[in-house]
């Protein structure tokens, strides 16, 4: 007897989910409710629709229902919302929002995929004209409604998430001055602050007014503008602002009808992706994971493993016993010029969970310098401190970032080490990559440093220096001219051999030069002529002026 | 006591063995003999600089025997080449061309990295004036010399490689109309004929001559041209003509020295690329390596696994036990608008080794269709019928086929599946990828295959279709009007399952549609309803145009 599945939710991981379960089951009753209008559209499009860089609408639709019940023969039923679950009787309730009724509807097998909601705090002024948040296409025509009728002239970006700096971004296309507010320290939480002081730099380049540090207070309206009144004390005027603080997974349903919910507040459920009720499968942004790297609950909404998840619950359902092994938060942005992106992971996860680790730091060009548009990129990888496993990478940079963070991230899914990176044989045409791929001396420079060939010190731990330590400056005298850490002694690395006798083997040194490379081989000489206490700067210069700017 | 190391070819094999020797041992005398004029120079670069891509010829001159002195205290011989080796005596003997003396140096450790000649062929002619190789900076200036004072109306590529097809490419950029003429019935060996055919088609549309399958008689002077005789018995009349046939490794000296040799006819080395004698090590395009994939001596001259045997022999000098495992062929081209690339092994290798395989092709998009510039590429992926254990990669496409060689040689050099594909969390946001990025959705499509969901048929196989087959196209109309496979029926896909009682179910049934997807959804319709005989056109009717052009 043909089974009937009932799905909730029809997007990423619901639309999926229905798709590949037709595919091996061309027998499954399947029906798909979804409250909204539309189902299968492009929630990572948003943003780009609104700020025209997607000019048609209609992109964003990637399926319609009459399609998906031609192609899938699935009966999708939009603007039906499900109210509740009884589990005992393997029902769902309905509410049809077209005809304005409320209907139950039978199932086997339930799969939730509702997806996660915007966080909207209980602020006092939060439920003002101007203040949106940024979900779904509803939403997105009443920004872009908004900003196509008022042309705003500022507006304040709530979050400064990657959906946060994707808003500021597309506004910014507008022709509208943005002004970020985030309570973090820092943009991008997903990256460390060290890289993420990059971003900031590039994005106050570009006009970005950046508000750190510091959180939303209350909204008061004045006039065709809200004012936002931040905890600092400092009010910021906007004609448009913009929530993304994060979203919650959707679990009301999942709550009412008894369903274990994880630590992290999302549904749980086991490796084969069923909640606490085995009829009941979930997925998506709803559900806790398990953090790939630590092994620990995590929520982390992404759209790659609500798709994937869905694949492996139509599977399931079709008499396999896939698994789900966890999501290492592998994600990507582009910010302005920049391209910004993380896997596994970073060095604030890997505190909180207690795990030790390495880090290193590389600055290499996407492909050979002597090709024209050879631009460099700032690699950050994380590593166990013993055998150089792999537990996290960041990349902030241009052209070919997006390659590196795949293939580290496809080391990561592996469980490979910086020693593996090393022997990666990847393409090297000129145009593409180099000799030693950027991947390549990451895994060198990280090998060296666990193989005891040198020794790092990191731009944070500048700031204790004992009083006598000499900081050794191997650059070029011409980029000296251009800033210098205080303090530092300039001796150029092609000679520093001959001038050995003036620096004091006793006491400590710090060596440094652009990016590393130099001060690594500087570092190389003087350990080798009897030198024993020398750290090299890891990241170099340019990092350490790019943190402390 | 501190080791004295020879070094003959100071280029990406030998530059590379010095710097790191010198990292890791400061004492070491260290001598490199370069017979040319330069050492550490961008072989990869050439082409492009002929072209004019890269404007300044010193940007090919990546180090000068002066940095590298200074730098790293070596003693850099150019215009000294190492005539012969004495075992026994461990001694070399040079020719100091500049001086025009010959002396000898003693050794303990002699590290051979020779590279490869471009191989010239005594064919009729072939000393002609206006016949030239390309190597290195001399043959260079040469052929950019000959091209900016000659302003050659045509050229004749003979050869049509990596090398060949980047020449072809950039004598194209300076205005010459080009010929190639390529003894193998297609262009780029690395990649099999399939997915050479999208690279003829590309190469013919931008105005290249291709004379594939033929081969060159001779050649005769006329004025001050060439002809170029065809085996065919086709003349091509020519400016210019760049012999890129391939290489052949340097041995003379090693076999002189009485050093083993490969069956490939380069030296052979074991694991920590020693010769035969341990007191000479041999690294780059003149060594013998193992094929990654299938474990047999190959002979595959890249820069990467040069500059990587390099820094493994510096470390065995310096008492480690390295290993090299072997060379993957991972390699990449930009033809034209075109990037080509490929990794392990193609089917042309397999065949021959003997080795059982599966191919699947996939079609999709560098990024998500709905945002700006998305561009498809085609994916060949080959793996083991079995387990589904990947054995090589080709893709042809545009932007983002870098990315994904990249990572499906991660895969390959970490001996994974097609399923371990599926897995891979990869970074999506709309400007970089797709939530089901191509590697995945080469993944899916291969596993489905292996899992028996579809039954494939290639391309080469639709000549030997029976009779009474039913060929069945299930795109648009509109599609079909543009081209189709003789003798197909259309149904379009969304109304397949309308339409069964049109298809008779005992009949042997091919399926297909532009790229693959849909015939394989239409093929699991028809299975789940009874058909037995179906089978999908893998790689859809694009790629099957493409390839009967
Ligand atoms: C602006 C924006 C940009 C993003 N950019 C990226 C990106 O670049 N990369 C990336 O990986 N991820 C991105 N994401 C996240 C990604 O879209 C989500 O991870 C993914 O869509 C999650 O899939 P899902 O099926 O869990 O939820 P959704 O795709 O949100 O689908 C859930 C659906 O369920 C419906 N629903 C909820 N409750 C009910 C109910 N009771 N009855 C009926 N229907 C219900 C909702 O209306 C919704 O349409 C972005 C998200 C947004 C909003
Ligand atoms: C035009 C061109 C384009 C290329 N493009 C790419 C590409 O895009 N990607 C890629 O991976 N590879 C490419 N290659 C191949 C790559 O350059 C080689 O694989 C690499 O240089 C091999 O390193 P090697 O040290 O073995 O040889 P080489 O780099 O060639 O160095 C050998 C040196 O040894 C010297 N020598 C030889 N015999 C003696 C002697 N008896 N005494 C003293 N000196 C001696 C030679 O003069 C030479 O300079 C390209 C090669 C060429 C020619
Ligand atoms: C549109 C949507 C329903 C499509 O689901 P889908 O049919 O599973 O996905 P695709 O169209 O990408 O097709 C993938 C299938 O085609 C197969 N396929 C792809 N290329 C193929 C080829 N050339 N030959 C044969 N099969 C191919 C794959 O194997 C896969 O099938 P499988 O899962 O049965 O193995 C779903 O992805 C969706 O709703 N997307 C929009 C929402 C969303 O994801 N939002 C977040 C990101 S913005
Ligand atoms: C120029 C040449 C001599 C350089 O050799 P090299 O010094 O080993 O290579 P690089 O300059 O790339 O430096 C790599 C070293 O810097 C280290 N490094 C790189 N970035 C670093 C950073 N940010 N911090 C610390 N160390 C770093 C690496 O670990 C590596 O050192 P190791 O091998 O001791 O681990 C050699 O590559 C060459 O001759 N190239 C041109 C010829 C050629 O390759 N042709 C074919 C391709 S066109």
């Amino acid at each position: 007897m043909s089974k009937k599945v009932l799905i909730v939710g029809g997007v990423a991981g619901g639309a999926s989910t229905a798709a590949r379960l037709r595919r091996v089951d061309e027998e499954a009753e399947i029906i798909i409710f979804e409250k909204g209008e539309h189902i299968s559209f492009a929630n990572c499009g948003l943003p780009y629709h609104i700020g025209e860089v997607i000019k048609e609408r209609d992109k964003l639709l990637v399926q319609t229902p009459e399609a998906m019940e031609a192609r899938f023969d699935i009966d999708v039923r939009v603007m039906n919302e499900v109210l509740s679950i009884n589990r005992g009787n393997k029902e769902v309730k309905v509410k049809d929002w077209v005809k304005g009724e409320v209907y139950t509807e039978s199932y086997d097998v339930l799969v939730l995929s509702p997806g996660a909601d915007p966080i909207k705090p209980p602020l006092p002024g939060i439920d003002g004209k101007n203040i949106f948040t940024l979900r779904n296409i509803p939403d997105t025509d009443l920004i872009k409604g908004f900003v196509d009728d008022n042309k705003p002239e500022n507006a304040v970006v709530v979050g400064a998430g990657y959906i946060g700096v994707e808003m500021a971004e597309n506004l910014h296309h507008r022709g509208v001055k943005v002004s970020v507010v985030e309570l973090a320290p820092q943009v991008l939480g997903p990256i460390d602050a060290d890289m993420a002081a990059i971003v900031h730099n590039h994005m106050r380049t570009k006009g970005v007014d950046l508000h750190l540090s510091d959180g939303v207070k209350a909204f008061r309206e004045e006039g065709d503008k809200t004012i936002v009144e931040l905890q600092s004390g400092k009010e910021i005027k906007a004609s448009l602002v913009v929530m993304s603080i994060g979203v919650k997974p959707s679990t009301k349903l999942a709550k009412e009808a008894g369903l274990e919910l994880g630590e992290t507040g999302a549904i749980k459920v086991n490796k084969h992706l069923q909640t606490s009720d085995e009829s009941i499968y979930a997925i998506g942004d709803a559900i806790e994971v398990v953090d790939f790297v630590t092994k620990k609950p995590a929520h982390i909404p992404l759209a790659g493993p609500a798709n994937k998840q869905g694949r492996i619950v139509a599977n399931n359902l079709a008499g396999a016993k896939e698994k789900f092994v966890g999501t290492q938060g592998t994600a990507i942005a582009k910010v302005f010029d920049l391209t910004v992106a993380a896997t596994g992971n970073n060095e604030k996860q890997l505190k909180e969970a207690g795990i030790d680790y390495q880090v290193s730091y590389t600055n290499s060009k996407n492909h050979a310098g002597y090709y024209p548009g050879a631009i460099p990129m700032t690699i950050k990888i994380i590593f166990t401190p013993d055998k150089g496993k792999l537990l996290g990478a960041q990349i902030v940079g241009y052209d070919g970032v997006d390659k590196r963070i795949d293939i580290l991230a496809t080391a990561i899914r592996f469980e490979k080490t910086v020693f593996d990176l090393q022997e990666l044989e990847l393409a090297y045409a000129p145009p593409f990559g180099s000799a030693k791929d950027p991947v390549n001396m990451a895994g060198f420079t990280a090998g060296n440093i666990l193989k005891g060939m040198v020794d790092v010190i990191y731009w944070h731990e500048l700031e204790d220096l004992s009083n006598d330590t000499i900081i050794l400056d191997v650059r070029e005298e011409v980029e000296v001219e251009l800033g210098k850490i205080d303090g530092s002694i300039n001796i150029p690395l092609n000679s520093l051999r001959d001038r050995l006798d003036e620096l004091d083997k006793d006491k400590n040194i710090v060596i440094y030069c652009a990016v590393g490379l130099r001060g690594y081989i500087g570092a190389r000489i003087l350990i080798q002529h009897g030198f024993k206490k020398v750290k090299n700067l890891s990241g170099g210069y340019k990092l350490y002026k790019e943190i402390i700017n």
